[in-house]
């Protein structure tokens, strides 16, 4: 298993109980979703756990290639209330790699150490927006923009990330282009991304995901 | 000036700069507000700046009878982006009023300290939910039901919430109906609280903002 | 059965057929809602029946503590639409305690007496909006705040109320407090309502619900 | 000034403080629209009178060749919080004719009298559901359906209206295309209502509006 | 079967597999509609084929009175992306009726021969737009206004259109008053359309669906 | 000015007019953006040139290193009513990088020639998607996904694209990382892309827009 893998799979996992399911204003209280069955939990079987996660303090996991761990509050009450909280961590010069989220924004917290993050609007601009971050700095990302992240001095840095969406969705740009699965035809990628078919076909053959 | 006025004037001060404006899905890549007109300040003037605060490791102002503060990362570049971010400090003892937020949900994760969390179902069940949350433990408060927290322990709480609206609002259930300027009837509210008129008054009579 | 239930008991019995569904605009003509499976009545099986309530111009029960009734006209065909129609009726000085809706706004049109009402703008200026509605009179009530309804006068008041969802959620904001299940702790509602203890487990004590 | 612009026409003066806005959850407590300018009107400004509207007990204009009047409560308040009251008044025999609403639900009260209503849903089916409505009887419309009312009986009809949109828009659908300004082609008309041309150009020739 | 029916059959047909959608941004990369169950097909078992329709550059029927067709690119991923794709065929003279789709905003461009499209405002303007499109033109009906196109020229005239729903629905509005099934009385028609019972029972003695 | 300025620049000067808008039901029948002034063009000087555009069946501009050009159809009138509407043009060979759409699906119909047309999925799966579409064929691509599209064959291609956003925006998804102004940190880069520095910093070196 790869590092990008590892790095998300927290995330994915979360989101197994999702059917078809939207964002708006909901019609009840809540609907705690059920992991047995489709729709809402029964209310009478609602439990206050259905609204707590314990272990925010405790680092994921970041031993991987990109020396960075991410893990998400997995909370069944959270369904339709339009939230994730996750923590990240990354070892002196670990990264996330550019990535976007199709369906959040997203609010970073320094808890400790340094990191780096940035975004870049859309064509044709491409105005690339970046601040350094250290402990209690705060810093937006406006929805659907890639955007990366970056420890950065010698110690670990933790973060704590906040979404305004149930299943905000990751796109690691270059995971999902070289690492699709069945490979995109590399003639087309060589020409689209100005590189040589060798150093595509090269890129192709890691392990994205 | 009075406890809850210094508890949340940070968050007010922080909505000044709305117009007439919608959380959904935004039709440009941002819209940073303009402190000095309405609509979005120019993209070329638009600089990383925006996007960023400083300050959330230091503890908000606590030196008022609820012995609890709060402080909101003002970030101009949130605008249009459904989401706020504040800190919460707890003296030991200290509380933040029941309240609720008409059009946020609220997630809620303890960085120091314990913090006892709860919220009640709307009419006819009344249900309490609630939980004592240690350091690293993460708690939802669904959209606009009522809720209160209050620090517990001999030690200060820290508290980082993300709520899942550029302005959730906050209605103090008993500040909003006995604080209301001009006062509600007296005889009105002794018959709804089922209260002596006397204690009504004694409690209008309170500096509740 | 105290006073509140009989007050609200309609309205939550009309919302007993909700799954998991969200207010906006739909996808079909009309999703009846079916009181023996999740999802829409099938369109064959649907007549005019499903979208007619008959019974508004009879009172609703006031044989309560409050001295004011609701009924809420049940039609299954409103499911989707976005909507909820009720009747109030006040004895002389029977009261709607303060409450709030957390999914909707509310207009009233006075039909026979007189009633004031009134809401609460939010923290921190608590403004109070209110007035003396006569026959024909109507007043809107802003989605989220709280408000309150009294009869005045020496005869009966009767009320129409339309709301913009069709599950607007009602949170009396005292008996959600005080009438919560399990019981919030006294200590803590003691300083957050600055009143003695003892007055807070009066209250407590109290039926709300 | 024909039928329908007397049968309508406090309707359409209600929008003219419209500028661009949208129905979604409001990220403020309210935002009263301001005869003056664009956008809301500052809070200070805001009294009671802007959530009040005085008169509903009172007939609306009947006389006009429908023989039915229609009175909205011109609020300000209303903007948006997504509602809209009207009042209906048909003499005996007075209808309103066919039309729908591109932006609302519909829900009747009827106050006095007796009056059939109906709507047809979508095509292919074209299904025809009515029901005569007696005092106390209460019937919904589903957003965007062609329906009619008719008094019907020996006495006036009184009926309240609510509908959740604050600019629902009326649609009639003969006036709309036998009215149109210009005239729509009357070859083309003739072929789409299988009538003759000459009835069509007679039916252009009536002041629709 | 009439022209009507053979003209939108098609349509129709596609919304088979809806049960109580809703068209806001998901909350999934995609939910492919299940001919066999409600929800979304399971994503292992979908292919490239569940977002691909084959025909469009084919005609549709205009073997029917209206001489026109209409054929939707019935495509099982287009469940909750909000889009329709269709393509109109128009023999010299054919026409489509007065309609309107109370569901979306429609934009159509002639790919050969030429047509006229109007559409018209909401009451009480009643205010006509229409153009005549040649090849390559496009043109855009608001959503929910009664609109109308027609062949003109000596030649076949072929369209595409999109519109931004899912489930836009067809109101064709002479359609839906007399082809209404129960009818809909015809005094009533008369005085509505200010026409003669007698054409009032013709219309609604004609096929229209 | 590099091929992806000239592919893309039509879409961008559409967007000029807009302010700070919303996709949401609109309050009125229609805004037509007004290139003098934010807000909608007063209605009596709309005309049905506001909702027209002429020049779809010619060919956009192919000279520029992709062999692919772009043209949207500038239409004011299509403010507010979530829709655009672009002409695609291969060359034999010519391609449209990967990209995304923050805000919307996109349908494709194929005009004349052959196009490769593909999708992949979010993390962790990267499905990829795809399709050889010839005349008459159509493909969907969910909203927010990355994407691509090549001719294929020894003839022009050409493609109609309808998307449901009045601004859908694009993220091509190389040019937003390696022509990002300022530049990025080109060691990130090198680890995130697992490509030497050497190799990232000549990328860095092309005109990406």
């Amino acid at each position: 298993m790869t590092g990008v893998v590892v790095l998300f799979t927290t995330l994915a996992l979360n989101l197994l109980c999702l059917a078809f399911a939207f964002d708006p204003s909901p019609l009840q209280d809540f609907c705690v979703s059920d992991a047995k069955s489709p729709g809402c939990k029964k209310p009478e079987t609602v439990t206050a756990a259905d609204f707590f996660y314990s272990g925010m303090h405790l680092p994921s996991n970041t031993t991987n290639p990109y020396k960075a761990g991410l893990k998400v509050a997995a909370i069944s009450g959270l369904n339709g209330q339009g939230l994730t909280l996750a923590r990240l961590d990354f070892l002196p010069d670990g990264i996330i790699p550019p990535h976007y989220h199709p369906r959040a924004a997203e609010i970073l917290t320094v808890l400790e150490g340094s990191m780096e993050v940035g975004f870049v609007t859309s064509f044709p601009n491409y105005k690339h927006y970046s601040k350094v971050l250290n402990k209690g700095d705060v810093f937006v990302v406006p929805v659907g923009l890639a955007h990366y992240q970056r420890g950065i001095g010698k110690v670990n840095t933790v973060v704590l990330s906040a979404v305004n969406s149930q299943n905000a969705g990751i796109v690691e740009v270059a995971g999902s282009i070289f690492g699709a699965k069945p490979a995109i035809n590399s003639d087309y990628l060589a020409m689209a991304y100005r590189l040589d078919k060798k150093t595509v076909e090269q890129l192709q053959s890691k392990p994205w995901a």
